[in-house]
């Protein structure tokens, strides 16, 4: 009698397990999605970024009035940002597959979810420092005497703006990210 | 013989159920720690950021020089975000502790990780966008003929400099946050 619940139980806590991989499994499938997701927002925005320049149609003697990505120290660290991010999330894309075949695995979901909350932080950052720029340059600061350089630079200020939309859409999906690790991490 | 051994695998089994219940007590008890450092972090933020105002000793007729944190909206920014962070803070001790007690639940625990890493967002989008605009007060950007109006207000900018510091040190309580809990989350 007591051997049969026994063996009940390891049935039914087998049959359990099986169940838990094939969810995780899943889990794991849609991480992989989000990653590459996440790859093609991060990449698109050092890109997009990267290759903005516009050079106004007037110049001086001694001045050419030419606006690039480097002229701002935070637009430079945003594309620096961006290209670890989509480096890392390159790097992690095997991890995924990885967990999507052993779905059981634990200590390297506990790394993954550790280097995501770190690339979360150093993506925000980048992301955020761009965003405060990008604002002043469209609205300028009445207070401190900085004006609007978007009254000149019409199209690299489109460019600069669009650029964030990538970065940002990968904040969101790093989240989900976290998020779902920890689900797959507790139904081990 | 399949039934004592049945025992005693139920047994080692409580001992470790019981020894993983320990070790996530311990977690507990460093999370709640933790969160305290984060609250004096982010709380200390807002309001150094949040009180800080300068009045140069010379005015013209029409005009007082004046610097506060809300003539830039990026700094309002930080105080709203460091304050949301914090107020969270304060509501997520008393599950901290719930934790400590109870260490095997589950749910609360992804909910946690969840809200930890949108926190973290939001954070390091408030404490990046205002380091973006202190770099710019300090250095100035000649392309864009921003001034560093650091020169003038001397005392305004180095309260705001240190500011940052307490957000930055939440920035990283966070990701250490996300990283125990899915630690106690594994070991359930």
């Amino acid at each position: 009698m007591k051997g049969g619940s026994a063996i009940e139980n390891g049935e039914a806590s087998r049959a359990a397990t099986a169940r838990a991989g094939g969810v995780n499994r899943g889990l794991s499938i849609f991480d992989f999605i989000l990653r590459l997701v996440a790859l093609i927002g991060t990449l698109g925005s050092a890109i997009s970024m990267g290759t903005t320049d516009e050079t106004l149609p007037f110049f001086t003697q001694f001045i050419r009035f030419k606006a690039e990505y480097n002229d701002l120290p935070s637009f430079t660290f945003f594309v620096i940002a961006n290209s670890i991010v989509a480096a890392y999330l390159v790097l992690t894309l095997p991890l995924s597959i990885f967990h999507i075949v052993r779905s059981g695995s634990r200590v390297s979901r506990i790394i993954l979810i550790l280097l995501d909350a770190a690339m979360l932080a150093l993506l925000t950052a980048g992301a955020s420092a761009a965003a405060a720029i990008v604002y002043l340059a469209h609205k300028g600061n009445a207070r401190a005497n900085w004006f609007a350089i978007c009254q000149q630079f019409n199209s690299f200020c489109e460019r600069i703006s669009g650029s964030l939309i990538g970065s940002f859409g990968g904040i969101v999906v790093f989240i989900l990210l976290i998020f779902l690790s920890s689900v797959a991490l507790s139904r081990r």
